[in-house]
């Protein structure tokens, strides 16, 4: 499948990155190509330069965010939240017709610090706005409920837990469920139309505090029934 | 321990039941006991009227909020959300020196309809409220993150799940621990102080949406590590 990469951060690498590894022709999408390989320090996490990150996965092209969407049947929100509207714009509104999009992005607000606060949450929420935005796309809200690495290698966890999908397409969720099963997740569960996205984007403040209780990044939900 | 259950619904029955079982000295608190008995019909969910379930727990004693709060060691809060201030002030303020408020009400509004929203989110939690409010209480919440049944019996659901455990005072929260320990939890998590309440009263969309998709609430959340 062509896919097109929106965002070149520790989630859009390890999207990019598996999707290629699973055979499939992905481009990242980036506001500047030449400013995004001219970095050559680590970000503020400590994360490697994109350049570093780039130079092991020569197979992953590099594009302005319009060029890496066109002709993309999936485009993957990897941006954080305040860049996921812009990115989506600048990727082209108008070539998102039919366009699967699978959306990762979380309403975050570090403005007063951490923890951070939700820009959006309860009435509505990122995903449902992405879906106004661009009716003739179909949104897919999924993997925001885990770190980077446990999206695309749930297994690496030892023990099964679950995922999420919130859209109103259901052919769009059937194709990104079909995905997220080639990373080896095993427990999608899909909570119905777009406005459930708003449970998911609600789960990150709990997230964050077991991310301090329990001195690690690497877990997930399990939802047991 | 000398127990008191604020609320008659199934959360306070389940509660008290359990807490009976387990040989603590239980008294419910409502508003008006001879109200509260009187009732002969089920409620809008269908559930029995309280005197059903009272004639078969006669070892639970029910008084008025004031009266069942006297001398308790531990006030459980089993309102729902927008009764809980009232409950725990009619409980008598003055009376919280020290007192364990093991707090499981969540701050759900069903003013619009279902879903509901949450009257307090994000910034501030219900479990804040409720410990600014009583500043000599030792507020401690946990529980609000899943079904009645399994509160009081999480074996039944067959795999191990978690719940979680906000205060600012530690032996506070090793009392509750514990009693948590005695109905059947293996996995209680410490978020930190009653600030995390936020994060699990944030819980309930999703927790609510999943309820809808999965259709039962014999479900909980596993924080798999």
């Amino acid at each position: 499948m062509k896919i097109a990469v929106l965002g070149t951060g520790m989630v859009g690498r390890a999207l990019a990155g598996r999707l290629s590894g699973l055979g499939h022709d992905v481009t990242i999408g980036t506001r500047d190509p030449l400013a995004t390989l001219a970095r050559s320090e680590p970000d503020g996490m400590g994360n490697p330069p994109y350049s570093t990150w780039a130079k092991a996965h020569p197979e992953v092209a590099l594009a302005p965010f319009r060029d890496a969407a066109v002709g993309a049947e999936l485009v993957v929100n990897a941006t954080n939240g305040s860049g996921a509207m812009p990115a989506l714009e600048m990727a082209g509104a108008d070539r998102f017709t039919g366009t699967v999009i699978l959306d990762i992005s979380n309403p975050l607000d570090f403005s007063q610090g951490f923890p951070p606060t939700l820009f959006i949450k309860d009435t509505d929420s990122l995903g449902e706005q992405i879906q106004r935005a661009f009716p003739r796309a179909r949104v897919v809200k999924t993997l925001n409920t885990l770190n980077a690495d446990l999206m695309v290698d749930p297994a690496s966890l030892g023990a099964e837990s679950s995922v999420f999908v919130s859209g109103d397409d259901a052919a769009a969720k059937t194709t990104v469920t079909a995905l997220l099963e080639s990373f080896g997740h095993t427990d999608v569960i899909d909570l119905g139309d777009i406005s459930t996205a708003r449970g998911t984007e609600m789960l990150l403040p709990v997230w964050l505090r077991l991310m301090g209780a329990l001195g690690t990044a690497a877990f997930n939900f399990k939802i047991v029934r």
